[in-house]
């Protein structure tokens, strides 16, 4: 299926924000961006897929941890340059190994307070590759 | 109060990623930036702030619609360069009129569907000045 919608990637830069959330409790779980390639890819497949900036690459989600997303439904902004996806995760959505990677709260105080407790290690994630 | 902590703007090329989430029912809202006075007037005042890429500017969150955004907790991420804001929201956040910039799915199809009603039109937010 070839999606006639496309956000405005020209506007973006080549980059949407993709924001995206867990479809049961809609919590964020992690911010990241993509590409034409990732936006086409992810609808196509139902596995959502980024474009990582730092890697300059197409990513899969999951594709080293394993941890992958299943699309459920993505909603896209009123400017067309910021999509947010709902999605199933398995395991944690951070490379850190917490559920999400908004795990840590700024407090009034202005310090750094976790909110969540670790799942896994990031060696349990990659095996010492990461 | 100036706090402690500071996302890393200068990996963040000076603008950090806001998503910005309904305090209740967690539903995101809308996406923009922050650059470090935006960061810090919102710690500082607990009025949502912005920077406008558009325009180039400072942006508080409704000064010119009225629909301001009280800051209840604000979350970083694992890299330092996104931020989820839990706020309360009076009236749309988006300047469309709806509660929430995301108010159109991307069908199984790949066309726009609402999935949220227009709570006001632009004109009655902005008395004709938008």
């Amino acid at each position: 299926m070839t999606p006639q919608f496309s956000p405005n990637f020209a506007k973006a830069q080549g980059l949407i924000t993709a924001v995206t959330v867990d479809a049961d409790s809609g919590e964020v779980l992690m911010v990241a961006y993509m590409n034409e390639e990732a936006f086409r890819l992810t609808l196509e497949t139902g596995k959502v897929h980024y474009f990582s900036r730092t890697r300059n690459k197409l990513w899969k989600k999951g594709e080293s941890s394993g941890n992958m997303q299943e699309l459920v439904e993505m909603r896209v902004d009123c400017d067309l340059d910021a999509v947010v996806v709902r999605a199933r995760q398995s395991g944690p959505a951070c490379h850190e190994g917490f559920r999400s990677c908004f795990y840590r709260t700024v407090s009034p105080s202005g310090t750094l307070v976790e909110n969540a407790a670790r799942e896994m290690t990031p060696e349990q994630m990659y095996g010492g590759k990461s």
